[in-house]
């Protein structure tokens, strides 16, 4: 690396650390590129020059600094395996300091089709391919029924977290996510 | 009701129609209490007299105005009714012109507990509350397995649901609410 690219890289991650700690104390709403460019010690321009929004901005620090990448172990038992990575999560995602920050971006995304695009591309759609990957072995194994749907497995499962994350907005708890996924394994359907 | 009443009625009838009309054309984001003051005819401060911020304004306009209930048949097949139900969910609050701006609510959510509260009294709730009972029946009849939670029931039906429309953002369909009905139905353990 020049001397000059690693100063530009400083620079980057500085305005990135400036950004999540601003947003700490402030939080997203009250989030201003001004008050971002003052405390990372650069000028506005060099902020737009990279980032086109605050939104883009506030992206790229929650997802480049955290690095959330939630990997499934493998013990042989794939609830297990499924509860253990869920759990890790909730620890993350769904509680301070993270949590709140990362249910902002998702606000965001919801008037941003930009902001969408990226934190899909980026991190929803990269933790469900490890999901159905996790299933797929299980499926092989046997531990799941054939022809189960993996995809649908996915957005169901996830799809559970972000109800009550994003719409309920109640606590998530271990207790909540480990009785969908049993419920999801068990099935509605009468047992004989 | 006194003229004056219903003078009044009329006034607040006029600003939510002009909300609805001018978040139509501009977008939630551009939508200004302005803008509406203007298209309905009245003060700035006759509006912000009723509602403290353009979220609070907006929620109510998109709700009562469209008073989206969604009443589940009974024809004593639970899927089917189920089925029933949130195709007239998804043809309503999925698609444009209603579904843009009940996302863009639902952003406001991320950002405003006010209107997170809101919401889940005025809808969220009652609605899941009708999905639960259709649900019981169901069970006291013996279609659906005994014990199983119907809260978390109607969580994972409506997450699966929401897990499409907000994070993903991939269009809503008949065929996929249909699969993930299925799915649940059946569970994801191996058949015998």
């Amino acid at each position: 690396m020049t001397q000059h690219a690693a100063r530009s890289s400083d620079r980057t991650e500085a305005i990135k650390q400036a950004t999540l700690e601003l947003a700490r104390e402030v939080g997203y709403a009250k989030l201003s590129i001004e008050a971002v460019a003052a405390r990372a010690g650069v000028g506005k321009h060099t902020i737009y020059r990279r980032w086109p929004s605050k939104g883009a901005l506030f992206l790229d620090a929650l997802l480049s600094t955290n690095a959330p990448v939630f990997e499934y172990p493998n013990t042989g038992d794939v609830e297990a395996d499924l509860r253990a990575q869920i759990h890790a999560a909730i620890d993350l995602l769904g509680r301070p300091p993270f949590g709140p920050l990362y249910r902002a971006l998702l606000g965001e995304a919801q008037h941003d089709p930009a902001i969408a695009a990226a934190l899909n591309e980026r991190f929803i759609t990269p933790q469900a391919e490890r999901t159905v990957a996790r299933l797929k072995i299980a499926q092989e194994q046997g531990q799941l029924a054939a022809g189960f749907d993996l995809d649908l497995a996915e957005a169901i499962l996830s799809g559970a977290f972000y109800f009550r994350f994003l719409v309920t907005q109640e606590p998530l708890t271990d207790d909540y996510v480990d009785r969908v996924y049993e419920g999801l394994f068990a099935g509605m359907r009468p047992r004989p």
